[in-house]
């Protein structure tokens, strides 16, 4: 570890403070373990903005490396990139860095609004009992419906959503991983999505004989199964 | 140019010879003049099987380097990059080449189908004369529909493929080329799918307005307006 003090990571949590359900911080998490730095992680709530106020805005992931506050999952993946450069790389270089950018949003594009439609309610189960009320409200407000009404087609839904990872799934039957033999960034964004609706989420998003079911397999054991420990459904 | 023979790539033509509508063959125009390689393009036609039976099978690109015979857009990236390293890099290392092959996929499943069905009337129109049966039939077949039928709903269909288009779109207002600050393989391969189109259609796939239709401009422009020398639409 060249960094003395270890990092501190915001990491949104549950009502358990080791259910850690934002896809956001798992990002950031995992970048931080392939680059093999000493960090912690501080459990965070939505309502907590003052916590991360230092920040001048009030959303997680943030990290605090020395003097550095680095706050948003792509911003911080790059400053660990510059910052340590002798570190196992997360991009591989300026075109893989760019055609990261394009897999991040594909995942923003495409994973996100279809994952948080079929899991909201379970969100809503798992956050803590002071962030209930902020989250049923901005989240009702912005899909113009109550959160018990916006996940009832999902049976229908996973087919089509599994049907989208249709160039993810083909690629990975060519190489074990979406940046080649190991896994990079943008293996851990689209990695964290799920990750996201496993911690609270009992709804199956994969069926186990997809090889995208896999190769999150191969990712939940990756770092000593960082991933894999915290609380979750196997789902 | 290391190679002291040209390359021959088989490249598919219309009805003029200047019309190349294929867009695996402009995937590999376009990895040939990356590499800054002398080449020369052959004409073939769909029926012309035997032309390139020397390749083992009955479709282009093909290319010829010396000794080598290499066909399947993929794989002659692969030999490129790997038979010329010092020449500009088509994947800017492993990560790259892994994420390109994400990108390749993404075209093959999202791009490809929908423009066919889109455009299929307008290739068939184009085709030389003695692809046409051979044409017709194998579409037909496979559509389980008459050619005519295929494209009658495109009006409609181009408003979920431009919206299919918004992962790329994002990245292109964050970056010049998908590839970053220059175009390389990922770029070639959604370029070409487009090219492709505007060889033989006149139905305007992108908005002017579009992001991604200024980055098709540009592409354009490269390698002293190749792609917009030969025979197609200002669509």
């Amino acid at each position: 570890m060249m960094n003395s003090t270890k990092i501190k990571l915001y990491d949104l949590a549950a009502s358990e403070d080791d259910r850690r359900p934002s896809p956001y911080c798992w990002r950031a998490r995992l970048a931080l373990l392939h680059k093999g730095l000493a960090f912690e992680t501080m459990p965070w709530r939505f309502t907590e903005k003052e916590t991360i106020a230092f920040s001048g805005q009030g959303r997680v992931p943030v990290i605090i490396d020395g003097e550095q506050v680095v706050y948003d999952s792509w911003a911080i993946a790059q400053y660990l990139e510059e910052k340590y450069p002798e570190y196992p790389s997360l991009f591989g270089g300026e075109v893989g860095k760019s055609l990261s950018r394009f897999v991040t949003n594909w995942v923003e594009v495409l994973l996100v609004p279809e994952i948080v439609r079929m899991i909201i309610t379970d969100i809503y189960a798992h956050i803590h009992e002071k962030d209930k009320e902020y989250f049923r409200t901005t989240r009702e407000k912005f899909f113009g419906a109550t959160l018990e009404a916006i996940p009832h087609d999902r049976d229908q839904r996973v087919i089509t959503f599994r049907q989208s990872l249709t160039p993810l799934r083909k690629t990975l039957q060519q190489q074990p991983f979406l940046s080649g033999e190991t896994p990079a960034w943008a293996d851990y964004v689209v990695f964290s999505t799920f990750q996201w609706s496993r911690s609270v989420s009992p709804f199956p998003l994969l069926e186990t004989n997809d090889p995208v079911f896999s190769w999150r397999d191969r990712l939940l054991d990756a770092f000593d199964g960082e991933a894999r420990k915290v609380l979750a459904y196997q789902s």
